[in-house]
């Protein structure tokens, strides 16, 4: 029998005789209202920690109308706009955003904070060859002297006069019908003023809510940048974008602070708006670093306030969450206790599980008690279920402290088949966490490093687009990290100035993964030379480099992949085309040896070419490679053109990373002869878990410590066994 | 009835008793030999001319074993060698070529024709600090002071000991069994001595010949880049390389004349050897001219002296053409009669019979008389239907002067139904050309130009890469060219700069096609303002642009396409993840109204995505955009992720062609409405011509000059039908 708890249940009024022994039969052991819910009254009477969202900065408007200009500004750009002759060019800001949302800021000096780029030359146009005019949505930008032929685009500062989430929410839900319901305009804490309001109104409201024991905040000052477009619907959405988070304030302080000034093209970024996939640039990092310093400091004096207060603080990793990256070399400064987030997958999963420096950690599991999934008819116990069996694996990895489920509870007692499920995955939860004592299980005897432009700030956080959202440009990389999450190694990530001077001792394997040119694969950090030579050098010394899609790709001394000597693998972009480079495919090679069909490379890599006389292929497909193995000096080189996450392909990566490392021989042991069974070996209490990745029942050999055990399991199921090295 | 003629046959001893009946029966006027066959004494008889191969450069082994310094020199690079540790790293120079076939040239200055250099920094190594040891198969490079984790390669200047072609000979037909062979060395004309010899010797030749009428060049003094790797197969062949035209004395000679000295690397180009996907650079652009002009100044002499002899000069367009680009602007100034080339394709053909300034232009059709087709249960008739059908389109449409086959007759005389059926085409060509009198008939009212980096220099030989071989990465663009060599439009070959001032007048449509960074689509070229200007403005004023693949792809400043505006579709390449950019696919649209089942794009552009808010897309695939039109001022923008050959594509590229003119109300003239027949229109003879482009009887209805006319074709079938509307 494991110890109820470590679930937190949303709950709403109207349940009060259910509650009590919901949450008993759940186990569940503290209570959260969601967005759009309040607290029942009888919240005081249930044994269970109490949490309650907070928002810091918007749902004031009496605040917000009150101080315009301190409302939370946006970099946006505006379309571009070809001049069919010379003269007069009329760009109109707001063409391509949703006025509602966003207002030109005209209050501010636009000859200092805007910018007028011809894109066909580059070139900035001086302040005086352009003016602006109306006001609103009907915001004029005149070039004068315009060229025919070229194309004009404005940088401007935008005011946000409405949340986009609260706005999301008040469009979708028909708000407008609803009298009782306003616009939320976010303020921005940069303002002495608001800040201080900020400050003064958490703590009024923590002597108001004696009831709650852990303040939920959701999030705190900048929301990751979401624009609509004119139809009101997304036009623009990135959850690592700060575009948001800007004011002239802030710029000053960054230019008074780093010595030198930011130009609104530092945000705007070509119309790319630094989303994640871009090769950073300096200033963008320095913004990041400089907001996180700010972001940070405040949070920490939120923070303080709650604990003078005698409760918890907890962050939902969401909405608001730019300035407080996780895996920043702040966060943990901010004594924040917890840290919540859904964990759709297991990469998700890990991204909550294994930041640092906070007190425990709380996963949502999905699905949400939404209508969208929670209507009759739905079936929310099969996405219970594959959400389940993805963030399993990641947990027993890394364990998360704590799960939870949000939404509306009512909507969620009308599945009893699902009630059921939720306790069944509440029970099995707390039996992992309790047999594995919260602990890390036994992983290889060498670390794996995922190489990119972020390194550790972005752990756990590659390759991810809009939250939860499949894209078709990404999967195929995703699949590296959903791997990961859930096998046996110990997971680094690394910038390239991380490895500038030599890639860190324990490190067995890099991992370069993404398409050409963006900041996963590393672009032009590949120019480098002392890149080139680290990579190569770690490797000819006995190191691993797994490649995925674009690895080490940058155009440039006649070839695609920099270290194509050492993936023996090249991208053929054309001019190659006259070059006989025939291979063969292997017949049988240790990393494809638990490949039952052939290898599924996703979306894939067009036109990869045998570029060493010696490269194994080990797939291809029309006659580009898939699969190649390499040696290099003393270490090895492995490439795959895509890895989609399936049981095979995690198999597989598990399988090529020993094998890059040189490790094959060692290969085997904890591991079950089905790869869709995966095993956690906890040497020090002599155990080891075995799980069931599938909806069917499974019987398998483990082999381990020069034994064996043949194990059965349900679909879904997990098991443990006993083994004879129990070491203390 | 037409006249018998206009039809060449190889012939060979040993067939005398048939020739004189096969030649009337076919109708043939000009008999030749090929390579390895010698005509029959018989031949003075036949009432033909005679056609005699003659090769320049090489087949005189006595002189160029005498004269080693005067061998043809060829650039080759090393492999690209990593340091792996610092120190000394050796680079053994022939480990990826054929030693028998290339060999390092150590008698010239290496220090000053050598380049070696270090491919991660991309610098230069000044002489002294490496140094060259061994000799041919064991030349080695020792770089001292090579840097762990840099990548070295050595540019050589090589002396080519073995002809390319003869060698291929050689080695396919077991020619080392045959003692009467030996190995044949190419020989420079660019040495005095050389070029004297060569001159002497053609005039010992003619006089030696009293029986041959026309002299055949195969070719001249260049072979095209073809090099054979250490296992003695292709392992770079690029039928327009420059590669093997070097020598010192050329390089010294273009100093002298152009005012600046070129390095190895100007011929190398990190290992691409001035492809032609690659956007040419000043210096290979300058040699290919240098060459062009001393090549065709050389040519003229030996036609002079071929004409003195009372003989024609015919040009074989095939393996030593290097310095003779048909379209240079020299070209006619050497004088030749005749170019004959192999037209596998409507391309190839227009690629002959486009040829300005000279007399005829001959076809080989396919398939040659060789025993990989001519063999007991072979299909010789079914190739020579595929390719008469692909060849005959753009026989209507340019005319050729002549056609012919090649190869071993006595071979094609053991298929008796291919006898006939060489006999029908002989007999269709002939009946078309009398009939449209060697004319090209109407064409649209508005001239076609592609446009990209090569211009007319390159004209119908955009895309190709090894002589008729398939490529994955070409056949998508190719489609372009051969659609537009069988349709009715004036198509012109323009430049970067040819446009740069300016479209010039007449051109209704540009056409920009292929991928991403190849001189095709034009690479860096749209990173010029005045270029993207010039275009913008050709359309805004009424013009179309085309764009099919990358079109004016160049990613700077926000943009892959730099017209995106223009084309209404961009390519994404994972920056713009974030963005959302949804579109609709609209139900009919001009262009696609002839399309059966969906587009076919071959193999297609990815990530094609809506990039202006009035684009409409016409087709689309797995999210992706694979047709688009756009309006753009007055004029029109069309975007095709690909156009693999088809009769249903060639049609709707015709229409494509129209709709981007604006001209798409005065398209459905002297058209069938069927699109596998295609209809050519002689308004002055008052007639046209209808093809059935396939091997099934078709009926279809062709209208025109407000009447139509039901054709009913046999399979292959052509009919001529008399319109009302003659004219003179
Ligand atoms: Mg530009
Ligand atoms: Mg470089
Ligand atoms: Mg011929």
């Amino acid at each position: 029998m494991t110890a109820p708890g470590r679930l937190t249940l949303p709950i709403e009024t109207g349940l009060d005789d259910q509650l009590v022994g919901l949450l008993e039969r759940l186990g569940a052991d503290a209570v959260r209202n969601s967005d759009g819910t309040e607290l029942p009254a009888i919240v005081g009477e249930l044994a269970a920690k109490v949490y309650a969202t907070y928002f810091v900065g918007r749902g004031d408007q009496e605040w917000a109308d009150a101080h315009p200009s301190e409302l939370t500004r946006s970099y946006l750009m505006s379309e571009r706009t070809p001049a069919l002759a010379d003269g007069d060019l009329e760009i109109p800001l707001m063409a391509g955003w949703y006025a509602l949302q966003v207002t030109p800021d005209l209050g501010c000096d636009v000859d200092r904070w805007w910018q007028v780029i011809d894109r066909t030359t580059g070139e900035t146009l001086p302040p005086g060859t352009w003016r602006v005019s109306g006001e609103g949505a009907d915001t004029v930008v005149t070039v004068t002297g315009a060229v025919a032929g070229h194309v004009y685009t404005v940088d401007f500062l935008a005011v946000q006069t409405w949340d986009p989430t609260q706005m999301y929410n008040y469009i979708t839900n028909d708000w407008a019908d609803d009298p009782s319901r306003i616009r939320e305009s976010p303020f921005d804490v940069r303002h002495p003023a608001t800040w201080e309001h900020v400050r003064s109104s958490l703590d009024g409201w923590l002597g108001d809510h004696p009831e709650v024991d852990v303040v939920r905040f959701t999030t705190f000052f900048y929301h990751f940048t979401l624009v609509f477009g004119p139809d009101a619907k997304e036009r623009f959405v990135d959850w690592f974008g700060y575009s948001a988070s800007v004011s002239v304030e802030a710029m000053e302080q960054f230019e008074e602070h780093l010595g030198y000034a930011l130009t609104a093209e530092d945000f705007v970024d070509e119309g790319y708006y630094n989303s994640s996939f871009r090769v950073p640039t300096r200033a963008f990092r320095d913004w990041i670093d400089f907001q996180h310093r700010f972001v940070t400091d405040r949070v920490r004096q939120l923070v303080d306030a709650v604990h003078a207060s005698g409760k918890e603080a907890m962050m939902f990793l969401g909405d608001n969450w730019i300035g407080t990256e996780p895996y920043g070399t702040l966060f943990a400064s901010t004594g924040i206790d917890a840290v919540v987030g859904s964990v759709g997958s297991g990469a998700t999963c890990r991204m909550i599980s294994d930041i640092p420096g906070v007190r425990y950690t709380e996963g949502r599991l999905l699905p949400y008690f939404f209508p969208d999934v929670f209507h009759p008819g739905g079936d929310p116990v099969t996405e219970a279920n594959a959400s389940w069996l993805q963030a399993r694996r990641a947990i027993v990895r890394s364990p998360l402290d704590r799960i939870g489920y949000g939404g509306y509870l009512s909507l969620a007692l009308e599945h009893p088949d699902f009630v059921d499920r939720m306790e069944q995955i509440a029970d099995e939860f707390r039996a992992i966490h309790d047999r594995g004592e919260g602990r890390r299980p036994a992983s290889a005897p060498f670390r794996v490093a995922i190489l990119n432009a972020w390194g550790r700030l972005r752990s756990w956080q590659t390759h991810m687009v809009a939250h939860a959202l499949w894209y078709r440009q990404a999967y195929s990389y995703l699949g590296v990290l959903e791997a990961l999450a859930g096998l046996p190694f110990e997971v680094d990530f690394l910038s390239f100035d991380d490895i500038r001077d030599g890639v860190p001792d324990g490190v067995g394997v890099l991992i370069n993964a993404g398409a050409l040119g963006t900041s996963f694969s590393g672009g032009s950090a590949w120019g480098a030379p002392r890149v080139q030579a680290a990579v190569r050098s770690f490797v000819a010394a006995g190191g691993g480099l797994v490649g995925v899609g674009d690895p080490t790709a940058h155009i440039d001394g006649g070839v695609t992949f920099q270290l194509a000597d050492v993936l023996g693998v090249d991208r053929e972009l054309g001019w190659g085309l006259s070059t006989n480079r025939p291979f063969d495919t292997v017949e049988r090679h240790f990393i494809t040896a638990d490949l039952g069909a052939g290898l599924d490379v996703g979306e894939g890599t067009p036109d990869i070419v045998a570029f060493t006389r010696d490269v194994e292929v080990l797939a291809a497909g029309r006659g580009t490679v898939q699969a190649a193995a390499s040696h290099y000096g003393e270490g090895r080189g492995v490439y795959l053109a895509g890895l989609p996450y399936s049981h095979e392909n995690a198999r597989l990566l598990h399988r090529a990373l020993y094998w890059a490392a040189g490790r094959d021989s060692a290969f085997g042991e904890w591991i079950a002869d089905d790869p869709r069974v995966e095993v956690a070996h906890y040497p020090e209490s002599g155990q080891f878990v075995v799980l069931n990745n599938t909806d069917e029942h499974v019987r398998t050999t483990v082999r381990g410590g020069g034994d064996d055990w043949v194990v059965e399991l349900d679909p879904y199921g997990h098991a443990w066994v006993e083994t004879r090295e129990l070491r203390r």
